[in-house]
């Protein structure tokens, strides 16, 4: 392997920074971690070489500022950064940056972050790599009487999407002529507010679809895909459950939207790990794609459990310089994974945050259980980020087979002193619905209305002396 | 799948206790543990829908006592027996006693058992099979002078080895005649006292040789392999450290090995999961079989990690009475595995057992990496059985990656509060021969010699009130 670099900065926090160490150490690379105060007794700075301070708790602060990260790379003199998912690991400008001051941005070119990470552009490139993207308008639409003409041949109910949105923010829905009318410049503002860019397109809704995604690697000579996987499962359009593969796309099916996800990816010459977002419709069985994620994503896992590639490996291999060693015709998919998200919420009520110290922890084991996360006890989980606390991938045979291993594994996980979502994954991996694979995006949230969860039982109060001693931090901490 | 029963009592305890119970749970069958005093708290116990106790901690009054096993076994109204390995796993009058108690022993017959768990009579069925054997005796040697006589023919320097010894016991190395008359009564006279069975054979005795071994299935109308295993790292004939693929092996002789083993336990039309075990000799590339294992090893998990078989799910569909639904062309060799035993012992004084309380567990994670044992923050392990706390498996797509990947997860891993063999793993793993895989049975003695262990520092004194809460006891406990 040629050395282009042998220590990486970790511009993100959580069990994606764990992760990412873990690929490190493993190619016998040095790693950085980054903290905002919030984080500095993390797992990612115990497990690190090193670990820069790079701010106050508020992420605007800290890991989105990306001076800071800038500054904190330099004075630890890494060779590369790899970005993980969320904070900056979308922003071209960002990574335009890193490579000015002559490191290595572990993920696609800057160009390719704005052409695929924008929504308008990456449809235009989709059609005119032949991929089927959802009717709607063509590229932005710059005022309501041009919507109202273009809504005419895609059709009601319509959706406006912000370009630069994601993550299902930035998006309204408009039933007729006159909701259209009256959501456009509300639309616009918002997004303009949110993200900067008041930028939207048109698109037809589809009532019942699937959520699937094709995982890629490119070198940006050569693309291969890690087949698909299904992440139906959503709450406020943030995936709460993931699969791999779909079970409800036959061979021919499957085939022709990994052909269509190369396409794709061959066109922008695509480097590193992506995703292509599809939606897929059961009645007509036809797929449209949506939007790409040009960095690693948080159901990675199933795809590699499938097919036993380390995507953050290679997406390291990838920026080390080195061709894709993966051939096409080598990838193949192995039985069946499912992937849960372990939330630090109060699913009974309405998932709330719930932050505190883990009082206890016990991970499940036994074979095709892995458990992705940056707990350990004595943890506090801070009130600053996202609630994801880690999560439990299993693998089998078959879905059967996944699904019944991932009740046992789900039996074994104790996470103590915080609310988690381990209560509704128990409930959801034991619905009749869920095992028949019967899932669209909207189901999650219809069937929360059905079945309200039980109120989780009240927290058990850890003392303060039942907290045994962290792990020995390992790590050299520098602050910048 | 025929319902032939739906409650499995595992008589057993420990990290195999626990690998079993999770295999029942995810066929949906109930469970049973069995405990002695000194297990009481157990994670079995614990995980198990019912616990039955059967006698004090001694295991020849508990765990070994056929009475006691049985008698939960019918308390509990088990319809199946899963003995696990060690204590009653490989005793044919167990066996014929759960069977005539109307229970299904998850395992081979008795006659299987008798046959194959005899050393002389397995060697004897080999040969029927035309599997190569170690040159030695033919069958049992009943005097000095017969045994004089025959070594002759074989050379020396020779073993004397117990027809009902297994593990490493029962075994004497003669270097000449005069050595061999010698110890030839001694021998005879040790077998009797340690397994009531006196009778020994001989067998020339190979310098360097590599074990390797094995895995098959069978469901008695029909046998496949699931390829081999290395576990030439062995400290006093104990494995500490195993391997699949055997990196020794061309493709050539490893199907002629797997060949082999599929004719001697077609033979005697094998029924259950077994393990043929060989040494290799890597001079002349020859392989002999020396025993056979009628039961789940230890080392199981790396088979599994390589052929994404679970062999103890496997296990208990053939004993529901379904024919084996493995086809020899779907079993498939992906990647490398590397197993490392983690034991309560301080290496660095002789690996003196150090039982204790677990102050603090740190578990791994991350992709290709499994924990089992029997361990929680909280748990004290006993002083009454063997010193094994778990098993540290990984997987990757060859041996470089998967090394490289155990160095890493050893890193992660964290057991507090006694010594453990951690130290020596990672030693192990950051060795030149070891990656190398120039190795053989008595490398690791060796080895040893010339690595002395640092002293492991003293185990940070655990304040009762620094260890958290068990996890919640799911289980029902009876008392029979």
């Amino acid at each position: 392997m040629k050395a282009a670099f042998n220590k990486v900065l970790i511009a993100n926090r959580g069990e994606i920074a764990v992760r990412i160490i873990r690929a490190a150490k493993e190619l016998g690379l040095q790693t950085v971690a980054v903290y905002s105060d919030a984080d500095a007794r993390s797992l990612a700075v115990q497990m690190a070489d090193e670990a820069v301070r790079i701010g106050p708790a508020h992420a605007s602060k800290s890991y989105l500022d990306a001076d800071a990260v800038l500054h904190a790379a330099e004075l630890s003199g890494a060779g590369a950064v790899h970005p993980g998912y969320g904070f900056l690991s979308e922003n071209a400008d960002f990574a335009e940056r890193i490579e000015a001051a002559g490191m290595v941005y572990i993920g696609p070119t800057p160009e390719a972050i704005r052409t695929m990470g924008n929504k308008a552009a990456a449809r235009a490139a989709a059609m005119r790599a032949g991929v089927p993207t959802v009717p709607g308008s063509e590229g932005v639409v710059n005022d309501a009487d041009s919507a109202v003409a273009q809504a005419e041949a895609v059709g009601y109910p319509i959706m406006i999407k912000a370009s630069a949105g994601g993550g299902g923010r930035g998006i309204r829905i408009a039933r007729d002529e006159a909701e259209l009318r009256q959501q456009f410049a509300t639309a616009t503002a918002e997004a303009k507010a949110a993200f900067g860019n008041g930028e939207v397109y048109l698109e037809r809704f589809i009532r019942r679809a699937r959520h699937i995604e094709v995982q890629i690697l490119g070198d940006g000579a050569r693309v291969v895909h890690c087949f698909e996987r299904e992440c139906s499962l959503q709450r406020r359009r943030q995936k709460v459950w993931e699969e791999a593969p779909s079970a409800a796309l036959s061979e021919t099916k499957r085939a022709e939207l990994c052909a269509s996800a190369l396409r794709l990816a061959n066109a922008v010459s695509y480097r590193g790990a992506g995703t292509l977002e599809y939606l897929f419709d059961d009645d007509t069985q036809e797929f449209f794609f949506i939007e790409m994620n040009t960095r690693i994503q948080v159901e990675h896992p199933v795809t590699e459990m499938v097919t036993g590639i380390d995507l953050v490996k290679e997406m390291i291999c990838i920026a080390l310089g080195n061709p894709l060693r993966l051939r096409q015709e080598d990838i193949r998919l192995e039985g069946a994974a499912i992937e849960v998200r372990i939330n630090a919420e109060n699913a009974a009520k309405g998932f709330m945050p719930s932050p505190g110290l883990i009082s206890q922890l016990v991970v499940p084991g036994g074979p095709g259980v892995r458990f992705d996360s940056m707990l350990f006890p004595g943890y506090t989980v801070p009130a600053y980020y996202d609630s994801l606390l880690g999560k439990l991938i299993v693998h089998d045979r078959d879905r059967a087979n996944a699904l019944a291993r991932l009740r046992r594994a789900l039996g074994e996980l104790k996470v103590e002193g915080v609310h988690t979502t381990i209560a509704l994954h128990q409930a959801l991996s034991g619905d009749a619905q869920v095992a028949a694979a019967d899932v669209h995006t909207g189901f999650l949230e219809t069937w929360l209305d059905a079945n309200p969860l039980a109120p989780a039982s009240p927290i058990p109060v850890a003392a303060p002396a039942a907290v045994p001693s962290a792990p020995t931090p390992s790590s050299e901490k520098v602050t910048a």
